[in-house]
């Protein structure tokens, strides 16, 4: 991409209606446009980012046998009474509406009913089971307060996963394999290390329940976490009892604000048996299947990541979800054929999908400062001095030193 | 993929609920399943198609020099009274609901108000001139009827590109680059020779407006075809002046029915000057940016393609959006250990996006009638009779005649 036909322009302004690191930050950057509170455009650079991010996410969920889905926003009334979700007292985030013939619909905020519904159509032996489906939907919810910037909107993207399994060890299995799969996806996003499978409060059926916590000053959780084990705690569940249960040493627990980064969560059987999802077992009965859902907020993550990624200079985006791999800086371009000539070849050595080419006929300081703001992972200059001294400057947005590359060497980056 | 693992299964029972061919063929072919009237979700084959749909169009966007975005579900009511199109009696498909603090919200139906009022702040002078903006919406349209299946619905997916030019001259330039951009789409999805650039009524700043026809039975609309001159007029604007006007022959028109396939549409300045979108002009002016607004239902094309390139066996995918290339049928395979062999040697070459193979326990004359039901482009059958043949059974969707291609010869295949 140029950048000179780039629409959305870095602004030196601080929104003044966010508070938030991670949408000051994207605003700024030209990732994200505020429509209203909690609810966010994503703008071309975002748009990138995010679908990076979905795509990392797929190829794990695909990798577990998850076949992808897109279920509908409309929601139907009857279907969320069955489970007793539709009473505004019981889900306090629906946003509902009327059809012309005055049937009341909703608009989704949660998809574990119409999904299960749908699957008794598919669903009806052993033989048919397990069942893994998940889809990127955008999700609306709403919330009285909207805050956080991204991390917490009226409208975003989230992945759910859904397992339908024949038993409760099975389930068991395939849950722990998300877990893994979770902590791949974690370490792809470059926030792994300080990533966390949390124990957390339980429902119905298990005395725990788990969730993922990254560790950040702008998470709205505690959590205590025992970085080599590799665990925390919810500081709502966080008491003698259960560290010893979860064999814990409270010395080695160090408690930390932290955003819940994903969640997972077992049904047993009672949601299918509500809503009429049995499946014939080998011995003849009818028995309902096992749920489990597994939510990754993908918009949220973005905003966690640009809180635990980013330094006074600005954003710094891992290389697997960059929105560009890399940002080629022309100076003085405009006056010099050569660095003109130079910084166009590697552009599209590098190809118009991975490379920001700054032809902005714009001073060199301002550049380097957006080109440091935008947080691009590898930023080559080209300059008649770069150009003398025999080839092109290269930097990592994670280093601070940048040093000369020969022309002849460069194809050593792409 | 598998297709033992795949949770849709093809049904012979037409859907009681449904008379449009593509909706019969879609839900019995495991592609979309009905959530409600007008609402359907996307099932793993259906969302691969539509996928497919959109890199094509997504390509051609590109080319142009769209840049992609993503707009808001969530709509703020004042900006639609700036145009006069929140209140019911003007725009009759809002669903609206309202925020915890009873501020009245819409969902929505269309973007160029928010997209334009977004712009002002991106947009200053006839330096940041042009701007080229699209994005793929799920777009929710509170219709009075839902009709034709996934043709027209109350939920579907939508490319919607906008430009914003300095002047009618540039407007005009980029507007007739859509035209043969959309020409381009419509040949890569298979309906090109079929879909016509068609005069319709225009709206307050030109006689006429443009949109896209594909001849079809279960089209709404009738039109009249020079099919030599590749245009068409809509039948509401149909008259001898007209055609006089247009320079085409009575004698050559042909009246068909159509499905309307795509739109264009010029707005002048007027809708920018509304929203108070204005640029600064090279001579000092404040000037309204001239916009154009591009739609192509993009759920609605695999209603309109379904429609029209299927036969009495199934569907017929072309060869760039259907789910899988190749179907790749083993034959007896759970006792043939070679079958097996071989047929899973040749998935592994297709690799499991590329091929579906059926590895079910299922006698063959299933299998056969499935495949072409479901209509992938390529079918490959391995048998002990072909293997025996010297290799593999290879047929296209398209084609009658089935014949045998000897394994080595298999790669040129893929």
């Amino acid at each position: 991409m140029r950048q000179s036909k780039l629409f959305s322009k870095i602004r030196k302004e601080i929104p003044k209606d966010e508070v938030s690191k991670n949408a000051q930050l994207l605003i700024r950057g030209g990732f994200i446009y505020k429509e209203m509170a909690g609810v966010y455009v994503l703008l071309p650079l975002g748009i990138r980012v995010i679908e990076n991010i979905k795509q990392i996410v797929r190829e794990e969920m695909n990798a577990l046998g998850g076949q992808e889905l897109l279920m509908t926003t409309l929601q139907r009334k009857e279907l969320w009474e069955e489970t007793d979700r539709w009473d505004d007292k019981k889900v306090d985030v629906w946003f509902k509406s009327r059809l012309k013939n005055d049937v009341e619909i909703g608009f989704g905020w949660s998809h574990e009913e119409p999904i299960t519904k749908m699957l008794i159509n598919y669903i009806e032996s052993f033989r048919d089971l397990p069942v893994y489906v998940y889809q990127f939907q955008n999700k609306l919810r709403n919330e009285l307060r909207a805050k956080s910037g991204i991390m917490r909107g009226r409208e975003f993207i989230m992945k759910d996963l859904y397992s339908y399994s024949r038993t409760e060890e099975d389930h068991k299995l395939f849950y722990d394999s998300v877990i893994e799969a979770y902590h791949r996806i974690f370490r792809r996003l470059g926030i792994g290390e300080d990533t966390f499978l949390t124990f957390a409060s339980g429902g119905a059926f298990t005395q725990f329940s788990h969730e993922f916590q990254t560790i950040t000053d702008a998470g709205e959780d505690v959590v205590y976490v025992d970085r080599r084990k590799k665990i925390a705690i919810n500081e709502e569940v966080f008491t003698d009892d259960v560290t010893q249960q979860l064999n814990l040493d409270r010395n080695n627990l160090e408690k930390v604000k932290a955003s819940e980064s994903g969640n997972i969560f077992s049904f047993g059987g009672k949601k299918c048996e509500d809503l009429g999802l049995l499946y014939t077992d080998k011995d003849g009965k009818k028995k309902p299947v096992i749920l489990g859902s597994y939510g990754l907020g993908i918009t949220r993550l973005m905003g966690i990541i640009v809180e635990k990624l980013s330094d006074e200079k600005g954003m710094i985006w891992p290389e697997e979800i960059a929105p560009y791999r890399a940002h080629i800086i022309a100076l003085g371009e405009q006056k010099d054929e050569q660095v003109q000539k130079i910084s166009e070849e590697i552009y599209t050595a590098f190809g118009e999908e991975k490379a920001l080419l700054d032809d902005r006929d714009v001073r060199a300081g301002e550049k380097f400062a957006e080109a440091d703001f935008l947080g691009l992972p590898l930023r080559i200059v080209v300059s008649k001095r770069s150009l003398s001294e025999g080839g092109v400057e290269v930097k990592l947005r994670t280093e601070k030193e940048s040093k000369i590359i020969p022309l002849e060497e460069i194809k050593k980056l792409l």
